[in-house]
């Protein structure tokens, strides 16, 4: 089996915004009520933060846990790892995920300003410039035959779309708008030239959008 | 986390039906028609078994790739590992699932008759007496930390649920009836008082069923 580009759980509103504009240390994702996009995955039985029992274990729960099968490695644009814009001042911020990354493979940054590799436990951040299709190579040859998951922000799957690059989406799309912020689309239908759809009611109001290509 | 006991892909009749009383080395499941109870697992892209490219990566596709995913052994009835009943006549028989069987883990085979482990590929199979609660602590063991998938048949899943071992189960109900053969339920209803159930529907006209403990 080839190994697949994969976005998993990625979020967005019922009218497509997955992020807002203005991203700061306060505000990872710069929109406010950003959390009405994955409560409903904090809510699941296997979210990897969940310190207390319970939790659900119907259908949203098969998507959280699909987060890291068969996966060997992330990419992420540089917006995803931290809320800094151009040269790096200092080396200090290790992503916002604290010592104990959910990744637990080799994650690809990618940004134009170089910085040194370093690991926490066992997830290791390289810096990478080059186009998308020159940082899927990498990341597909540090994933060891798994699948690469691309793991946002918005902005980068849209750059890895554009290139055409991308294998299979999950989308969870959660019954809230937005009105402005950053859109993975104005609606589904624009991929469908490419992709096959199924549309996915889940109890909890998110409805899953999973996508692979004809 | 502590292990679960779980039921993965289990397939029934819209009328609970899982396997007829004929079973034969020709009738795996002794039940004429039986593949329409698992056609929806076989059109997706990760069906163990395929060997042509495509198949489909929506929801069916997700509950395929679930099989493995966390299981560090299974549990299974004498009827599923073969069609012989009574004393082995001799050993020659190893399970319908020829030189590479699809379960990658140590398998424990309920029986009250005696016989050696023996190993192919990845999968070993274990002969064990003893009642549902002896054998799943085995299976615990063996699966050293990941959770044990019960695999069936139909007979040794309802035992397990008489015995109340069983932690999730995820069924899936295809749009035929079979009036008659051997039942896992009358309705899914029956397990409500000790379950949480969502039930989902595929565009394959297939209905998953999710259930987890109260």
């Amino acid at each position: 089996m080839s190994q697949l580009l994969r976005v998993q759980n990625f979020n967005v509103s019922s009218d497509g915004v997955a992020a807002g504009a203005d991203q700061s240390l306060q505000s990872p994702f710069g929109l406010p009520g950003a959390q009405a996009l994955w409560s409903w995955a904090g809510a699941t039985a296997s979210w990897p933060n969940r310190t207390d029992p319970g939790g659900t274990r119907g259908l949203d729960d098969y998507f959280t846990r699909d987060f890291t099968h068969n996966i060997g490695a992330e990419i992420m644009g540089r917006n995803k790892f931290g809320p800094q814009r151009g040269p790096w001042e200092n080396h200090e911020w290790r992503g916002w995920w604290g010592d104990e990354p959910p990744f637990h493979t080799p994650v690809f940054v990618m940004t134009h300003h170089p910085r040194p590799s370093f690991t926490l436990s066992d997830t290791t951040f390289h810096f990478v410039a080059g186009d998308p299709a020159d940082v899927l190579e990498q990341a597909k040859a540090a994933a060891q035959g798994k699948d690469v998951r691309l793991g946002g922000g918005v902005t980068t799957v849209r750059e890895f779309l554009d290139a055409d690059l991308v294998d299979t989406l999950h989308i969870a799309v959660s019954p809230v708008e937005f009105g402005t912020g950053l859109r993975l689309w104005e609606s589904p239908q624009e991929l469908l030239d490419r992709f096959h759809l199924e549309v996915v009611p889940s109890p909890s109001g998110v409805t899953h959008h999973l996508f692979w290509r004809k």
